[in-house]
């Protein structure tokens, strides 16, 4: 029995798991807490400026160090059985070094400089550097279009400028920036390499021509120079062994020595592997917080609103397609945190969640029943609008509309959100034959399922794994070790199995797409012809 | 020392004032709930259907058994004293009775029917009657503009013909359909009047023309004798005495035989004599769950969604004008109700009510801040829309939208939705220099009318009294009993001072200009390019 180490690293948590190179099964796992948390409020005692989200890179060393040795001890194997060993991080989120990779936030004369420390993917204090690219990138119609037409300020490009911007004398120190997946990666092998799937979607990179760097010195004329010189690291490609594990660390994980580490891979498009969604026709959604939504396809189309699309960044010689939904577990949070009192009463007197109270009052209902339609823009809409200045939207309540089916009507919303999504899609001719769901909402949330197949009019296939991510980090473990000849075949041995899959219900499907006739009607209106509306509220109230 | 009774009938309860009819002096009361209540969901054990408001006739009585000797006991005066009585009521509120004014209801054969119970203002069971209507009167120009080209459920033709279609041998059987105004005062003189006010108001007809004939003839051939037969009576108009106390009731009530009796005056119209609002140029608001709008003029002007226009209704030889916003204290009933737990607690915790800490969370904002604004249609638009389809719209809601600015966004509604309605008076050439405010609402909350006075850039005079309507009803007894020479002499009289007078505050007016301005943008979106989103998704939740 040989066996991979797959880390998956969320956004509050890391997560290591012990799992059989020929069945994909779960043998081990431990889940660490990142133990600083994300700092959104203060550092050091000091308040943080709005949509800062910063964490401390030393909080990734400890999933490893306490991590892995737990995993193995409760996977009761022999370490020397583990065969390779891979990673999947949130991106961009981005570590500030010196020329040995050690985080700025380490040395004492900057442990309260809040940009020393790491740039979560969610840290947006990169807006107007966001926004100036997007002002400029308008009329770079030739690069931007792949990316949506639209740079996020989640990205690294945006948060490179904002340490210009803030900090100059701090990124002049500093040697690299570093995506965090590369930056465990490279710790870990003791070289700094540089994944290409990351730095595709998030640094505007392309094998074939490098770096953008006539768009990104109209930016700013220093911006060339600086994403090359801190971006430096040799390549490493999504199937590949980006090194092994270095002496050191080999010895205080307990781990063999030269143990084959793979390149670091984008958590939502490890995704992909785990659940083995990796034909294209096969539209994922990775569904948190956030939705990804997924494809494969062996050309570059021109899909309106995507976050991006990159050669070889889940599958070799295909196009790996992102986009996104910004606010979906999020959005239901939002919804459920303001439930009215006598919801809250009511579910304490059946013992039972506030989150399942009304998800069951909800599953009482008729599509089409609240007379309410929603807009689930409350964090922006990403994909296929590219807008951040949108926000959320509820048409149809009356004096006597119960809170359920305000609940229902934003499950509704992000179904009709991700149709918007599968029509951009199929527009630029990428057919549509099977729908994937993992990530944590789906198999929590079996109305929200339900509603997705009725909106979408497709089965829907749920993942019965929570880990989808870390285990398909596990598998490019896997393939770094020489257990698989390729990708493909380390996914068809060891992708997890279908909990289950969700049909249609055509009465359902009949109501929903004239709801979703409105719900575009409101898309249009909000989101294309007057954008302008929401923004000047977004303005008013600043 | 002489004094007038003035009784005001409201949805729930009625109350009786003694009033100096000198000084408009408050020198007793009693209020009495409606033993029965609003019969909205059973009667006699049996489920009734949806939309239905019933009340019991008797209830009314008891007011008038119980309430007029309690409140001259509380006043302390001799009975002897009394000058006049005057009588307001809701309206169309509408009982229906056999030739010798007994309701229906009181018949032992009647008593499980609900036809024969008072139909109350906010039955709307005559939809499809008042649907049917509004087709046919669509080409009717002529008749129906004075209505805003639109006829109400809530009016007494659509309830008559509800009776029609639904128990005709009930109605067969009626000798009359009465305003349940005209039915008290009938039933306290013992001869059938009629008030012009609600027969102007609610039931097509104008003391020039009679009823609309052939307009009630196009919708229903019986119905034009119908009318005219089910609301024949002696005309009896506003500032007249209508009869005087029979010798029954007096001695009943220990009153002075012969006591002269008002003609009735619908309750939210009596408001504007209460507060002395009774020259053209002022906009008087009568603010409680829903909101009238009332203003007179000598000529009769084409206002668009206008509830009403009646000649000699309020004052003589002036037309009355009311418009109406159909959920205003509702909706924020609707909205206190829905109250996150969270905030419940903490409302708790500090020992005062949802509403209040509601309101001083909200007060903390400032105008604009929360990037929300909303669409009060909940109960449909009366004015100017006159579409009773439309419902609620909220837009820029984020994620971390607290629940205060959703509360005070629905405030801000109220507000625009009012500032629509003063400019559709404005735009028909009448000039508004002074906004009165009375009712339930303007006195409890002193957020609500700052965000008037910032929204309809005008000082808002806030009436001090409670009871401006029977007040107005009490001024009209004592006209009737000729302590004045007309009702504009006894107004400067009896008019209740004013609470205070709220400026508004310059910043607000400007951020609120510019809110108004998307406010406007929704409504001529969602109420007159597109009215068929909010229809096609009430449809859908039927």
């Amino acid at each position: 029995m040989k066996y991979s180490i797959g880390i998956d690293f969320g956004t509050s948590s890391g997560r290591v798991l012990i799992i059989d190179v020929q069945t994909g099964a779960i043998i081990g796992m431990s889940v660490l807490q990142y133990k600083s948390g994300t700092m959104e409020k203060s550092l050091a005692g000091k308040p943080l400026p709005p949509d800062f989200a910063l964490q401390d890179a030393d909080d990734y060393i400890e999933v490893i160090e306490k991590g892995i040795p737990e995993a193995i001890e409760n996977a009761g194997i022999n370490a020397e059985d583990i065969v390779g060993l891979g990673v999947d991080f949130t991106s961009s989120t981005v570590v500030i070094t010196d020329e040995n990779l050690v985080p700025l936030s380490r040395f004492a004369q900057h442990k309260a400089n809040p940009h020393a420390y790491v740039k979560l993917w969610k840290h947006h204090g990169a807006i107007e550097e966001a926004n100036l690219m997007n002002e400029i990138g308008q009329q770079e119609e030739s690069w931007l279009c792949h990316y949506g037409d639209n740079v996020s300020s989640e990205w690294l490009v945006p948060k490179a400028l904002e340490l210009k911007n803030k900090v100059p004398e701090l990124l002049n120190e500093a040697a690299y920036l570093i995506e965090a997946g590369d930056w465990v990666v490279s710790t870990l092998i003791g070289e700094n390499v540089r994944s290409n799937c990351a730095k595709g979607f998030k640094s505007f990179w392309n094998e074939a021509d490098g770096f953008s760097k006539e768009f990104l010195a109209e930016i700013d004329e220093e911006l060339p120079d600086i994403i090359e010189q801190k971006l430096d690291g040799r390549l490493s490609k999504i199937g590949e062994q980006a090194g092994t594990l270095s002496d050191e660390w080999s010895s205080k994980l307990g781990l063999p020595t030269q143990l084959p580490v793979a390149t670091a891979i984008i958590d939502a498009h490890s995704a992909l592997l785990g659940i083995g969604a990796i034909q294209k026709n096969q539209f994922t959604m990775v569904m948190g917080t956030s939705t990804c939504h997924l494809m494969l396809n062996e050309e570059q189309k021109k899909v309106s609103g995507i976050s991006g699309s990159v050669k070889d960044a889940i599958i070799p010689d295909l196009f790996a397609y992102e986009a996104g939904q910004s606010a979906v577990g999020d959005l239901f949070g939002y919804i459920v945190s303001n439930t009215p009192q006598q919801y809250v009463v009511e579910a304490q007197a059946q013992n039972i969640s506030v989150f399942d109270y009304l998800g069951q009052k909800a599953a009482q209902k008729n599509a089409g029943e609240s007379g309410l339609v929603a807009l689930d823009w409350h964090n922006g809409n990403r994909s296929p609008l590219s807008n951040s200045e949108l926000s959320g939207m509820l048409i149809g309540q009356t004096l006597h509309t119960p809170y359920e089916d305000v609940y229902r009507a934003h499950l509704e919303a992000t179904a009709f959100g991700t149709k918007m999504i599968m029509n951009a899609y199929a527009e630029a001719g990428m057919t549509i034959d099977e729908v994937f769901a993992c990530g944590g909402l789906p198999q929590k949330n079996a109305l929200l399922m339900q509603i997705y197949a009725d909106v979408l009019n497709k089965p829907i296939h749920i993942s019965a794994s929570d880990y989808a991510s870390g285990i398909g980090a596990a598998i490019l473990g896997g393939v770094a070790g020489d257990c698989h000849p390729n990708i493909e075949s380390a996914v068809q041995s060891m992708k997890q199995p279908l909990l289950k899959t969700i049909q249609p219900i055509p009465e359902n499907v009949a109501i929903y797409e004239k709801l979703f006739g409105i719900y575009e009607e409101m898309h249009r209106y909000f989101g294309l012809e007057k954008p302008g509306i929401m923004k000047k509220l977004k303005d008013l109230a600043q």
